[in-house]
């Protein structure tokens, strides 16, 4: 599935790559978003019987993921540092409709947004890393991602419908990219 | 550890048992606010290693036991009510004091006595319900509550000394009793 509207800048590799402990540090704060996002979802959301444990099974996988990135950071000695919040999703979380079933499908959408990019990006890190063992770690991450972008999709498919969904998702894909081309190149996932 | 003043009203088993669905449900619940919990304090904490990967692996517990109640509702045909919110919880929330080291020892410490008491009650439903299945789930759930439990108190330990945690731990373990003893006896996990 591909759902961006643009590729990532070339100068975003070397930038990530160069300053990687500062990447993985705000790596470790997007999975944590991601995992809280995702339970905000079931806590908001409850009623809805298929949304509610594949959400939970992917707030686990983010988990996971927080916390193999946090290993790797403990081997390296960096410390977590506070979370400098994240203006890329900051932006596309202002573009959700007000509410009702326009509101999840949102959500929905732009959380299979979020995944997409971070799933480019980390085929990058992992394409671009030197070591063997942070290579395959984050082409596992990636694999991971691409699922979770599926299921988003999916999900908002079942809450409105594949044509009403896809249409909407075309209409956020664009704002996401220029949402993305707007950012500044920076040592970090978005 | 026996960090619990009061031991759980003996009609609350015969009520959580003959009213499961609804203590699955309210138990469903209580997991993912103990995830989201715990990473908030990660969030809140990021400058302090030794509570974020301990904490993140909490987070992550909770998780997985948030899915064994969902896919143990999904057998029994049971959907996820919305929460109701807990009013047992709520009030160990409010004795959290204000600001600084004080605040994050009170939040670890009542973290420490709601997983003391949750750890009761699941030893109390894995000794009463009938099913083995459900009783040996139950008494891995509470046994993984345990290790939360003595952690909580660790994470204390490590940011006030021993001392001022154990003190401090005695105040509050009488307010939760004082709080469970108020509280109306219903199939719910408190």
């Amino acid at each position: 599935m591909a759902l961006l509207r643009s590729v990532t800048d070339p100068r975003w590799l070397p930038v990530a790559l160069a300053g990687f402990d500062h990447t993985l540090a705000d790596h470790a704060h997007c999975e944590k978003k991601a995992a809280a996002s995702a339970l905000k979802l079931v806590a908001d959301h409850p009623d809805r019987p298929e949304l509610v444990r594949p959400l939970a099974r992917l707030a686990q996988d983010e988990m996971q993921h927080l916390l193999a990135v946090l290993n790797e950071m403990g081997r390296r000695g960096v410390a977590l540092p506070p979370d400098e919040g994240d203006p890329y999703a900051q932006a596309l979380v202002r573009l959700v409709r007000g509410g009702g079933p326009a509101r999840l499908v949102d959500r929905l959408l732009v959380g299979a947004l979020i995944e997409a990019r971070s799933r480019e990006r980390l085929e990058l890190l992992a394409g671009g890393l030197e070591e063997p063992r942070l290579r395959d770690l984050y082409q596992r991450f990636a694999q991971s991602e691409a699922g979770h972008e599926r299921l988003f999709v999916e999900l908002a498919v079942g809450v409105c419908g594949e044509a009403a969904a896809l249409e909407r998702l075309g209409a956020l894909a664009g704002e996401e990219a220029r949402v993305v081309a707007g950012l500044p190149v920076l040592a970090r996932i978005h």
